[in-house]
């Protein structure tokens, strides 16, 4: 008997694993390709020849993540498909598609933002995701159609589209995203000082001896999560590894005129100068964990707040839990984001 | 365009998602499915209809992993398909079938061994899964063209299987393998017997609880496993939950007569009666980090000064690092089992 | 102004500093010194030249402790003396004098017992220290007036004593003692066969780097506590580090005529063989955290298990927490054994 | 046999046991006492009705120790009075005498500075502590007869007091001492928001259920640091626990205009303002460990760094530790600090 990837996973619904060529990706410093997977989920009953289109929700993964990861499926646990399947099945949602963006680079993230060094991950997802899935699939192709969210730096991505890209979604939902830069990165950054001093301060040798290790330990991932932020928030050039930090390399010492290019990406910063394009939204989700190790659960209090200081309704979660393994939130962002979503009948 | 999961994983050679029926593993007490998935890997060239025939690696999970678990893909790391794939094409191992066979169930695991209560895992994979390959793919369908892998509990299963089904595979590779249970099983047993304690003594009660909740602590994760090892080392009856712990469920104090059950099935113990089944093999493989958690680093040292003192050669090899993601290890022992296995011209 | 260590401590009794030469030390293999220290507390009130007479607790210290070590003051926490003192001046208790004995080795304790290696500790607490008490403090110098507590190793101590020389406690109290050696020893035999391997398995040559270093590793005092196990347990001889370990220094594999030496001072397996000895005391206290990282939690309830089942009444009270900084349970167990010891009016 | 605390110690100098009566600390907001410990070492021969003076080094504790704390002896490691003991014994620093100083409060402690909450700590250390050392003991009671030195907010507080009490000392030692506050305390905000909240934003009433709490838990350690320090850096008033604290209660978002009151403490901040006062001191001595979980090594090359910026000579040194049990580093800084000092023949 043959089966499916699909099957294996317990899904009534359909995965469809396809692959576009980004121009925004073309030509990025890190060589990443500018081939991507976007893979898309279809509820039971989807008929590609039919009449029905649906509403798509567009999940974006967290930092060391990509598409594939979305769906790895733990025991005992759901993966975002799995959920979406499951609360079809129950009704507890409308049908809808479920669209896995990827968003990886050789330095483990994007953020889902424009950057001269990885390439236009925000235009990429944009125009690229959005206009394939829209071309190939039965969506309601305009944004009273469409939703984003993700988790951690796929959180921070659904709420830096939704503010960059005003007018392609009509809710988001962020989960543990990443936000009030203050508190969640600079905690990193003498650990950061510490093993880049070791590889000569040069991040193209960090990046090599991290590649060609077997295993890593803790601080080297947390040292490459920063070199990912850096090429999204700071870097300098089309050249690999030619980014800003925002410490001196040597001493460690901030270095605040470039802490501050990345303050201008964090969400608390940018609600109240982006009110008009967050006012269109039908709905803004955000939750975290109230043990998270970043501290984003101070951002998520702000981000809300800020919200609410212009006037705007937020609904604003907290839960007893620490960063690592939130899946079981989709059970509230997706039912929730679907409803506000236009269908057809 | 469209793609497929193995291009997603990078992978030149193709993956096959089948399912069978097992009769072996019908009826069992958990209410698991008899209905199981079998995936196969292909290496690039691998012609259906041709008349190539190759040997085949079968491997086996560890302990809460399933089939699919063993194609998750991590950034910067290889999964054991992805080994395969890359050191074929590096010609660094010949060309040959990857099968990954799942043995996971409501308990996480079944060691891959016949039981009452869990069903004939054994058997299962003997007769259902190699009947079910060597039908449908192109192998070369004896003893000289198979070999056994796996990590954990899947080095447990893989050693398990050349000592009680001899003739069926020439070679076996067990990483960080369960084994002299002495060391690792005991340590488990007070959390367990806190953690039941606080169920009321039901194991039943108990697993419910467990699959109710969002996430679990260590201490049920540990609990799970300790219920897991009983369901397949000291099954009571077909009935659900009916097994023997091997403490006293109300005052922790180790119930001996129990742990000889387990010890029974302890790699360390049956070197000795199992010489003429390990004789036949062609190749013994046995690794082990020199920080494993579970002291199996002591293991595989027993059961490789076992096997020597029986005059059996086998390649022993540590290294420094726990027992976690040790997937690297498969560019060793793949290329080992594949060198050693019949092939066709 | 001139204050006193009691009075910074906040002791509104008297400590006393003596010092006694124990013969039963003398010759030690370890080149302890011989001379050890006696810490007495007196209570407020207590007149060297009056005519009341006290009873006395003994408490004897954990592994890794010293006499010392028992006065340690740690913000926000009391140590015994300063836990005596206060139920003392509360009127909890009744007035007592309190013994700080000194047990410590070069490997890091005694366990109270004689042994040859490590000279004669049971004997130089029971006749020794007991002795110079009686001799220079107004105490109640017979059974009636005497009880013996601790914590860890020291609870051991305390069980190991009453055990094996009756007529000198009416009473004992175990804080998380040692006990049911086959969950709280075994799980540290890899870490100490691989710490070995590193010196060549030389115990000499690891206790000479041990006490060279500035830090020492987790998994150093891991390996010194088991070579102090081993020296009160199953030592060899009168040699210097001339001890049987409870594996094999090669392979790791379990020794278990060893083992059972070790297991022979088990609490838990002594308490049929001394039924007499316990008997006739007047109380029996044990307690434990129910997470103890040791499983000693297990080993309580076994050892007031086998009391009762001999007809002895004991108290055994369970609590929430680990191994660490449990000196609050001092609150239940000084009233308690104080209030069953003789008075003078 | 008597013997001392001292000789129990090992050492062959002697310890006495003072108290003053600080004026500087009387009235303080949190009912602390104005009686204070001050024990002082004198190293073997030292006699008080001699003629001969001594240098002496004042040794700063850290946050949550005290005076006693600083004579705590652990096993297979030495103290600071050990060490000075140890290292006139082995004539590798000239005969000088220490003092250790107290500086604990309700909150865990003064960082050593002038208080409208907590008191005049600072005065209390530069006036009444070595008035009456200067007055009772045989001391070359002048600016060139004194060194200072701590770890952690011990090293702080000798920063501190070099920086504001110039005339006083010739030369200072900063262990681990908390500097670079940017790096050092946000990351603990978010923990100490989330544990007011579930005390309803008080903190007398987080104090008082600290103070009754048998155990408490990491993040009420860290919570009571973070009011330490507020109660230093930024007190409100002489009300107890009237303080303002660096980040909103409620949102937990950092309040820039509190935070700038501790950093203006932050000694990196100061070395360019207190050029003069530093340039006076014979010797300026910094050190850390590369695996300081506060990230203090980056703080140490900072200050460093400015002082050389001034033109000034420092000894900075690192070595591979965290910022734990790093006693060890007395070895070399008391014979630095006492090689610099005046000495009398």
């Amino acid at each position: 008997m043959k089966t499916t990837y699909a099957a294996l996973m317990g899904l009534r619904g359909q995965l469809h694993f396809d692959a576009i060529e980004s121009p925004a990706l073309a030509g990025n410093a890190l060589g990443d390709p500018a081939r991507r997977p976007v893979i898309v989920y279809t509820p039971p009953g989807y008929d590609a020849g039919g009449s029905n289109r649906f509403p798509v929700l567009y999940c974006l993964h967290g930092y060391t993540g990509d598409a594939l990861g979305l769906l790895a499926a733990r025991p005992w646990e759901r993966n975002v498909a799995q959920w979406m399947d499951r609360l079809i099945a129950d009704e507890t949602m409308p049908h809808a598609l479920l669209v896995l963006v990827d968003g990886f680079t050789r330095l483990g993230g994007s953020q889902y933002v424009d950057s001269v060094h990885n390439g236009d991950y925000a235009t990429y997802v944009i125009r690229d995701v959005i206009g394939h899935v829209d071309a190939r699939y039965r969506t309601i192709a305009r944004e009273g159609g469409r939703a984003v969210l993700g988790k951690s730096s796929g959180g921070f991505g659904a709420m830096h589209l939704v503010m960059e890209h005003p007018g392609t979604f009509a809710a988001f939902a962020s989960h543990s995203g990443d936000s009030y830069f203050r508190y969640a990165a600079p905690p990193a950054f003498p650990t950061v000082q510490r093993t880049l001093e070791a590889h000569a301060y040069s991040l193209g040798a960090f990046v090599s001896a991290f590649e060609a290790k077997h295993k890593r330990h803790q601080s080297e991932y947390v040292t490459m999560e920063m070199l990912g932020y850096a090429s999204a928030y700071s870097p300098r050039s089309r050249t690999a590894f030619d980014l800003d930090m925002p410490f001196d390399l040597r001493s460690g010492e901030l270095r605040e005129e470039v802490f501050a290019r990345w303050v201008a990406f964090d969400p608390v910063e940018r609600v109240a100068s982006h009110e008009a394009q967050l006012k269109r939204l039908r709905f803004r989700y955000l939750d975290c964990g109230r043990r998270d190790e970043y501290g984003l659960d101070i951002g998520a209090r702000l981000v809300s707040e800020r919200m609410r200081e212009c006037g705007l309704e937020v609904r604003h979660e907290e839960f007893d839990d620490d960063h690592r393994n939130v899946g079981y939130r989709y059970e509230v962002s997706l039912p929730a984001l679907a409803d506000v979503l236009d269908k057809e009948l």
